[in-house]
């Protein structure tokens, strides 16, 4: 566990995410026209490829050792019952990220990703591994049904600490980060930050999560919206209802996504979590989203409402619900096919290929 | 160019396939939902998982040597003004994707898929390149404005010569076959024989091809209307159809598809043109389905109905129209993905991971 003599630095305040330069643009939509295809004809690929060159300020962008952190955190509101599954599934679901035998494994051993895994606040105590990295802010979050998640201390150093981890898999030569994470509880956390930001009520921001039944979702949101009573009057700010509602890993998501930006890294962003996780940073710095790619459109019912708030169109939609960066994994070739099609295809001038008439 | 003494046999009425034995679907579906994930959570990888397992009957199936074939021919209609693009770019197309520069190949390199380029009617004569099969009928179809596409003898033998470039890469240890095509004119053809077995009005069938405009859509149309009706009294089944409506490749294609599904191998199809050359097969032996999987939902705008008409869901949604079997080069890793997680995946118990309560 990090300790700090004051209270670190709010990142959400004193980050400043600047658009990539749009005059690159023309370029890049000339040299994509010119490839041999009609216009237009890869589609959603020529719309990321345009982003990454954009992001890249390059014409010839390239990515460069894409790299996986998958955060796992517990949350104090997973005692009240509204997952099916017990919290320690948190633990013993990282201890099998550990062991290689988790989908995201799978995913990213098939694509050459290296996975880390962040104890951003897990329950329990971790054993020392190679994959894992202890950026533990505390033993779970508070039960939101009695106080704030977080303090506003943990809360800024849970956002600090994402930061850091993005600065040094930065300095190593990544520029594409994948995002992921675990943590038992934490569609709940997603769906009050979704409702706050996205200014929708509790009812379509709550989902079956990992797989609640009709009266299970029920109950789940009639929680949630005493929950939501109970903290509404102290929240005031992006980060305010990070802390009262967020979550360690997701507040890490959230500082590790503002730094990637800030550093004109790629960021695939995952499913509902994930995009909950970035909804304080669209709020405070809304250019984050020009870095941003929305890998796949999650089955847990309330994604699609939020990436309509962000006027996201998503990469991938095969009703996945799982989490653990598996959607960010499953659409990083179509990423990298972008890159590829952009540099490697011939043009029509240079493969003599006729023009439309 | 091949010749016969006698016509071959019709492909179509003399191939039976069989669906794969669902014995196994219930171990196959222990083995799925056993696995560390919230029940379901892996979406269509979940079923795309099953239908792998049942076509390869095996509780741990393995994609082996997936090879793409890309089948190239000229449509005699094409010089009706139906494509914005001149008839040679079928040529010029082929060129460029024996010298490594069209968007198929980039795709096809980044997932390491063997690509071989087909001459099944091109009009001109190509020249030797190693990657380059000659299985050429004639030089382009006929115009279908004036009489049938083929012959009936070339249109068998189109058919008998798509079964035998399957067999062959079958014998060579492939048991996942990719396909795609090129071809100036071929979403006309495709849009007649879509229009004859889904049972379709033209105008829900023909699309803007390559990039047609309203007015040209229009006209394309007309064209197709009376070509519908030129040849409809002479068309009883679904070879007739094939004959008279399709094309070089597309009747290769389908033979390729009809071969592999005997051979219980997976076939990924690709977009609109391909879809179209499934449908004579589908009519034939319906079977054939099981052993199909759709790569993604083209932008060419007939390409949804002609999926509903199969019941099918495609994998990807990317507004792709390119062809040269793109969508299915893309698609690749997630049937790569549901491979690996059935394989790989820890389960439950050798996890040690808790249950749903």
């Amino acid at each position: 566990m990090h300790s700090y003599s004051t209270p670190p630095a709010n990142l959400l305040e004193h980050i400043s995410i600047q658009a990539p330069d749009p005059s690159l643009a023309a370029d890049l939509q000339e040299k994509i026209n010119a490839k041999t295809k009609p216009l237009g004809a890869l589609g959603q690929l020529e719309t990321l490829a345009l982003k990454i060159g954009l992001v890249q300020q390059s014409l010839s962008p390239s990515i460069q050792k894409p790299a996986l952190l998958l955060f796992a955190g517990d949350h104090g509101l997973a005692t009240e019952g509204v997952s099916p599954y017990p919290q320690e599934v948190t633990t013993q679901m990282v201890l099998n990220f550990l062991g290689g035998g988790a989908a995201i494994n799978v995913f990213a051993r098939q694509h050459n990703l290296p996975l880390q895994v962040v104890d951003a606040g897990v329950k329990e105590d971790l054993p020392h591994h190679p994959l894992l990295i202890n950026s533990k802010i505390g033993h779970s979050t508070a039960n939101m049904r009695q106080k704030a998640a977080m303090t506003a201390a943990q809360c800024a150093e849970a956002l600090q600490e994402g930061s850091r981890l993005v600065k040094t898999l930065q300095a190593s030569g990544c520029n594409c980060l994948l995002l992921g994470e675990m943590g038992i509880g934490n569609t709940s956390a997603a769906a009050l930050l979704m409702s706050y930001f996205c200014g929708l009520p509790l009812p379509d921001c709550t989902g079956a999560g990992t797989g609640l039944d009709g009266p299970g979702q029920q109950r789940k949101c009639e929680i949630l919206q005493e929950v939501q009573s109970l903290h509404e009057p102290k929240v005031q700010t992006p980060f305010d209802a990070l802390q009262h509602w967020g979550g360690f890993e997701i507040a890490m998501l959230c500082g590790a996504m503002l730094e990637a930006a800030r550093l004109k890294m790629l960021i695939l962003v995952d499913g509902f979590i994930c995009t909950a996780a970035l909804l304080p940073a669209f709020a405070s710095q809304p250019a984050i989203l020009d870095y941003c790619i929305f890998s796949h459109l999650s089955n847990e019912s309330g994604h699609r409402k939020m990436l309509n708030h962000l006027g996201a169109s998503p990469l991938l939609q095969l009703d996945l619900r799982l989490g653990e960066g598996t959607g960010a994994a499953l659409a990083f070739p179509l990423v990298q096919a972008a890159a590829n099609f952009l540099n490697e295809m011939a043009s029509f001038s240079s493969a003599g290929v006729s023009q439309k008439q």
